[in-house]
């Protein structure tokens, strides 16, 4: 069965982009974002746009939700009005946000509560890739919930990969992804600080890496920010790294699993914070290797 | 001007492919190593066998060295009839070998006195890649010793990255790349953990990430091994990983570049030392990760 | 003005000699405690025992609390017939329990709005200090809340130490001192851990520190255990020291403060709970870096 | 037997004042130092100046050495016309520098080749202590070299501590106690950024916890200096703390003792003279925690 009509909530940097590939693979598509005037180009390609979560909702219905943190899908799914009570009985949530585990475990048994599915199915890429279909999807949950989803995240993403039933695998998997991407960042601006004290030209070393032994995009596009040490626009600000390290945390401690890399990175971010720099790009943590070697007084 | 003769020293399990690659070349190679037996397959190909570095080394002539450490280097190069005194004026010494850019300082000067030249050319790519010649080669030095050595060093590797005329900062970008590899190890070690306790598939969760946002060799084949978890036969030695790591270290202290990644992948090698596994691949740091939340009782 | 009649609740290892204290210096003393039979002594020295938060607290009255944690505190303070509703206006509320600094600025405030007092005071000392009146009390809170509190406070402990008016103030001190205590525990480990495998006798180096350059408790009792690696019985649950460590690294996040000192601390309480040690004394994560140095296989 | 002759070498901050107290205590001394000008209030108290390492040292007599560090003390020794060589048979060298285990046990081996005995001794106490025979001192040796020292020692000292043959056991426990001494100092550091920007006054944490559950000199003294975050004049030079450090991780990696609160005071120290403060106080680590916290932009 295809659901013929569908709802996404949260029409971010990512968001956007996602419900459009939805829309254009000829869902008839109902949208909702707290702050309207980001719906417009959407509304301009046929969707409907609603002016409440609530009347975003078609009960037994299926509902794509991408939002920015644990607090806002927890007011979007649980708060007054919200999705889970308006879902109802043979609802389908798909959670495309970088939630928590824990998060999701709780949803999936508040909707299971209610006779509806839940399917964690956060995503890989920037916002290019979410515009391309070119996301590349983690999902857990339900086998009915991940044979319903199909259509939709296919529309979405070049790749989906699955987790198993477990609601909070899929979340764990996104939150290591992004452990290990930090932890690239951070190893290549510890390396090119050594380099540049060394006499080494910054680009050549970051490029002699892309090239050879960490020939993909991470170390690639990366460490051409990093060589280049410019930090605005940002990618991914800074501070929502910071979220996503923090959950990384809460999840090793839930799960009793030291990740002393994960304090690390975690005192990195800290750190910039502290000087200012949340609205800067995530990998704006090297300038705190700079810093503690004695450059950019 | 090609030299039409050349020494190799050092059969270890990568200058015996590379000593070999040489050969193929069409080079009258000589090849010396501490334990004979080692060079009876190139002897078999025509390279002639020497007793003694004195021996292996033609005066004004190229030598090749790829050795276990700064104090081996140290002894073939400046001990009695070492490299340096015999190769005289008019040679050229190419360091092929792991080792610190202090070493290499020290050894340029040395040979720099004795009117010869010296290049660092250090290398990336396993024992199948010399054999192959498939090395990824830096180098720094003279543009006269990077002149003369051109055609041996693309015998054997597939490109040569250039950092310059400091006789050191090969060598740093040596340090720096074992350094990143290690970096990557830890990060996944942590990752898997954390997932599985976290009910997550070991293998899934690197084939994931090896096929999307890391598809490159070393998250891809250290993926796997840390997946299996298992770590013989070593690929390469713990305790030459140990090696570079107090390499990378010194460097940075030299240099006065605070680098707590590096301590921490110092301070898995060392435990991993106190118990035992020097003889494991490197990866091996993986299971104080795993002992450390519970596993591997 | 004296208070002539005062509700203590929690009668834990700490909560029940305080509450002795307090009764010995001829107040009229009302307790109450989860578990009944904790009571049972102070009941037989003359204090009336209540079968409920409710029943233990005099409208107006003066509480004295000393709980396990955040939630406990919150759950007596706010919980359904809970200490703030019931003591109203006129009362006030001493909080000797370590807690977070939220936590006291949250409970502050709603106590506040129904016109009590609150007053942060946590104490220094083991069991035996509580029943000998010897306990370092640090607080803060309203000049009106202290004044009131002071009688009772001075039967408690040896000396108060104050740190102003903001509620949180005081617990944002305990909570260091625990972090330097455990800090100090830490770092005798690793040096004895050095000492053995140097040979030297564990007993000889602890006994020299706590006569010479650290010649205070601390030191010399933790010394003690240290040197001996005897963690049975707990005089401080390790798990415990987990809850304390754990509210140090949320005021450090709170407060944009990087302690990656906290953060080791964290680590090695974590190992030592994948390992069940929990119920152990804390200083037993001095045995991760015995484990570590492949001692104690 | 007491030695009625004696030889003090090396009148730095700390040298001066012990060769002062030896002089004192109706010993015969002759003293030598490389700048001269050190040895002038020695002389005017009745010490007999040489001009060499040589001419200071009788042969069979007894030498002490208090020198900056291994290299020099190396030199003093090895080098030609040196200490060993020139003592010879009969002769007893007590070595109070702070050096690495390894050297001790280098020159103890040297000193029995030539038949000389050598006995480490070195000490804990500030130049003030030093000057008011009030050092403590640590020793490790032979019984004969023991009790030969003993007088000469006392006249130093106001404990002597033994930890038993092996001439690097008690260099482990000099070098441990500056560890232990400079963890403190990292702990308060981090404690006090916490208290600051939680609005609490920096003097009275640390007057607090001088008085309380850390009343002894070390939390004393130096939680004056950090609260008042004055770093000059250095009591103690932050380089050679830097220098004290490194032979900390030095032993603990030839003991094979993973270190990691090492690594961060290495980490925090190499910060501090990236940063250009090597010559301020050794507490003037805190900068780096007070920085990293957003203060002292």
């Amino acid at each position: 069965m295809q659901d013929s009509s569908v709802t996404f909530i949260g029409l971010g940097a990512m968001g956007e982009p996602m419900a459009s590939s939805v829309l254009r693979s000829g869902v008839a598509l109902t949208v909702y974002n707290r702050s309207r005037e980001r719906a417009a180009p959407l509304a301009a390609a046929g969707a409907k746009v609603a002016d409440s979560v609530a009347a975003a909702v078609t009960p037994g219905g299926v509902v794509i939700t991408m939002l920015a943190n644990d607090a806002a899908l927890l007011d979007v799914t649980l708060g007054g009005s919200g999705v889970a009570d308006r879902l109802g009985a043979g609802g389908l949530h798909i959670s495309m946000s970088t939630v928590s585990p824990e998060t999701s475990r709780h949803l999936a048994a508040e909707h299971a509560k209610r006779g509806s599915l839940w399917l964690s199915a956060p995503v890989f890429g920037r916002p290019e890739a979410a515009a391309a279909q070119k996301l590349w999807i983690c999902q857990s949950g339900t086998a009915e919930a991940k044979a319903r989803a199909k259509p939709l995240l296919e529309a979405m993403g070049q790749a989906i990969h699955d987790f198993g039933e477990e609601p909070g695998a899929a979340n764990v998997v996104k939150l290591s992804g992004n452990f290990l991407i930090l932890s690239a960042v951070e190893a290549m601006a510890e390396a090119l600080t050594l380099a540049e004290k060394s006499g080494i030209d910054r680009q050549a070393l970051a490029g002699f890496l892309g090239q050879t032994i960490f020939n993909c995009p991470i170390y690639q596009n990366y460490g051409r920010i990093l060589a280049a040490q410019t930090y605005e626009p940002a990618g991914f600000k800074l501070e929502l790294g910071m979220k996503d390290v923090r959950l990384v945390r809460d999840a090793a401690e839930s799960a009793t699993v030291p990740m002393p890399l994960a304090d690390l990175l975690h005192a990195r971010l800290l750190t910039s914070l502290a000087k200012g720099r949340g609205q800067l790009d995530w990998t704006a943590i090297e300038m705190v290797s700079a810093e503690d070697a004695g450059k950019r007084a």
